[in-house]
């Protein structure tokens, strides 16, 4: 059965409440959903603002009450079927006398699937994905974990034209621009881990916090991931407090994403050094690349990956490039080029 | 005095026909030419065709003929005051009754320089600096040469995004795409003169030409410059007579180009490899920097820039990105970044 015109015009807005800017992220997918009439009308509309909070659907069916009887939901992901901090919203559709169900995305997350066919044992006409690959686009990171079974992984660096992420002194500060920074703020405050190996705590101390144009820390923080076998000195910066940190006593890609997903990351970001990110590089668990290029040339110093095991051209490591931006500074002078892209898929272990 | 918005306009006019598509490039500048009559309405125009050819106004005085009399020169150049293959455009003016000369760039040639002042010492109205930002910029390359007495280079280098030029092996192709290798024979033809090192023509052996989209080549090829103290050997590609070759047995960059200059070479694309690019680059006389980075990583091999004397990050070589573009291959994902950047001016010796 086909969709109406009216039903793809009520996911295009269940997408945008979904995207509600603000909302704060987490565990949870974001979902928007909107009550459709008989007459093709919108009765109510809703989104879930994060976890805790009502699900879509159940906040569009408390903004309708009664007239949410003999309507259509719209809604950007199959309706769940457990009971987590709230209740199984196919339940609360059938309830409230829902007539037909059309939504984007399938739900597969093992907790949750089914709502689809609770919904039709209980009588109710459904129908699924329509622009399934717009919602798919929207939890990218969601629906990557629940379907992998492990975080999505963003490696982001910073390099010089040639390659560079320090001069041959071990001087870094700044590879990149400020503009680069404040970007780098904004990516990382869209993951739910910031991972580095136990040499960068060693040598550079960073903190890892996420904070905004101002250097103030955000609320939300990520969890701040350490990984290696050495110890974290007791005086480093990411033992400060600001936010949890977790040392992961392993040398094992797969093993710290599994570990992590357990603990509900969804999004990992990691921010090296050249070492971790070539280990996460070989073991094909990087999903995407966050490259700045800084516009200056060293000739020497050290190389911004470390060493893939790669002698020969044929063998190189390619990646898809999936956006170029340039970053202006302040002065207009001081810009860097973010280029993004994701591992060609014979790269990626998924 | 200020200029009439009617020689404004036919400024612009010929702006555009100094930049005709097809317009042999060479030593000779580009120049466009418009007569306007007292009315302020073009009655003929010229450009220049390339070096024998005759010089724009006396293009635009064959066209008008008598109807020369009375009329305003609009020119982007300054008219020359010399006798080269064809006579002084300032004489050819006055003989024909011109009445006023507006031109966009002043002539700094030393060989054509005063023709503004052989005008107005024949009575004729002269007035300059109209438009002479985009005058400048149409002929950049003899603009700079003119100006500091040395070809203008452009240093153009293939990079992986960790900075690497070939595999640990000694592998290199292809680090570009074929999008970035047409490109390449693109902006080669712009120039007079291509430079490489000795160490490129023993390992890599290149041709060195200007090829089309078919790999056919071009009817102007530019001057094969090899440079270093060793010889060539006898089966080089370099030395297949294709297009003219000379071998400069010299390290030193400036000397060099002082004789590349003194051959009429105004743009010289510096084509690697990494030492002497670094060479050039050390001592200042690279003028512009075209990267084309292609979306894989090596993590070893060999560096795409030589020793700079680089010891710490203060000192890092800075350059401003003017461009930067996506090449795309023909199967949309072969997609190189080419960055486009102009040396600070601190780094560079003019
Ligand atoms: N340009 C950038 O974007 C950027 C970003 C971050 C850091 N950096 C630079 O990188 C430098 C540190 O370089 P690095 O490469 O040594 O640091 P790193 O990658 O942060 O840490 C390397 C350490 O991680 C541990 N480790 C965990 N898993 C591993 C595995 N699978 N394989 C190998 N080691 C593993 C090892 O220590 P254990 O012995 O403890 O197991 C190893 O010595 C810093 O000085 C910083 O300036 C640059
Ligand atoms: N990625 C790219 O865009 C690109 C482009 C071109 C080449 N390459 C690669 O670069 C490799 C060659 O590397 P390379 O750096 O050895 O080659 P190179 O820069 O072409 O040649 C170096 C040689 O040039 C001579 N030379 C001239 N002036 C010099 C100076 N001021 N300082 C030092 N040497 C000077 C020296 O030889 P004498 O003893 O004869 O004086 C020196 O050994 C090739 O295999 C090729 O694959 C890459």
């Amino acid at each position: 059965m086909a969709f109406s015109d009216a039903e793809r015009a009520a996911m295009h807005r269940a997408l945008e409440l979904a995207a509600t800017p603000g909302v704060p992220l987490g565990p949870n997918p974001r979902v928007g959903c909107v009550l459709l009439g008989p007459d093709g009308l919108e009765v109510a509309e809703g989104f879930h603002k994060g976890a805790g909070s009502p699900h879509a659907e159940v906040a569009a069916l408390a903004e309708a009450g009664d007239e949410a009887r003999g309507t259509t939901a719209v809604v950007t992901l199959e309706p769940c079927n457990h009971t987590g901090r709230t209740g199984p919203c196919a339940e609360a559709l059938v309830a409230a006398g829902v007539r037909r169900v059309v939504f984007a995305q399938a739900d597969t997350n093992p907790v949750a699937t089914g709502g689809g066919e609770t919904l039709r044992v209980a009588g109710v006409e459904v129908e699924g994905g329509l622009l399934a690959d717009e919602a798919r686009a929207l939890n990218r990171a969601w629906t990557f974990a629940v379907e992998n079974r492990r975080p999505f992984v963003t490696w982001k660096f910073a390099t010089t034209l040639d390659g560079r992420s320090a001069a041959a002194d071990g001087t870094s500060r700044w590879v990149s621009s400020p503009a680069a920074r404040r970007d780098t703020h904004r990516l990382r405050a869209l993951c739910d881990a910031i991972l580095v190996g136990t040499a960068t705590i060693e040598i550079d101390d960073p903190q890892l916090t996420v904070r905004d144009e101002t250097d103030q820390p955000l609320p939300r923080q990520l969890l701040r991931v350490v990984m290696g076998e050495r110890d974290i000195a007791a005086d480093r910066r990411v033992l400060d407090g600001a936010a949890e940190t977790v040392h992961l006593r392993t040398r094992d890609p797969l093993a710290a994403l599994t570990t992590l997903f357990a603990r509900d990351v969804q999004h990992v970001f990691l921010e090296g050094g050249p070492t971790i990110a070539a280990a996460f590089l070989k073991a094909g668990l990087v999903d995407e690349v966050v490259a700045y290029v800084a516009p200056m040339l060293l000739g020497s110093g050290r190389s911004a990956v470390g060493d893939l095991g790669i002698d020969t051209i044929a063998d190189a490591f390619h990646l898809d490039v999936t956006d170029v931006t340039v970053l202006d500074g302040h002065d207009g002078n001081d810009t860097d080029v973010r280029i993004t892209l994701s591992p060609a898929p014979a790269q990626r272990r998924t």
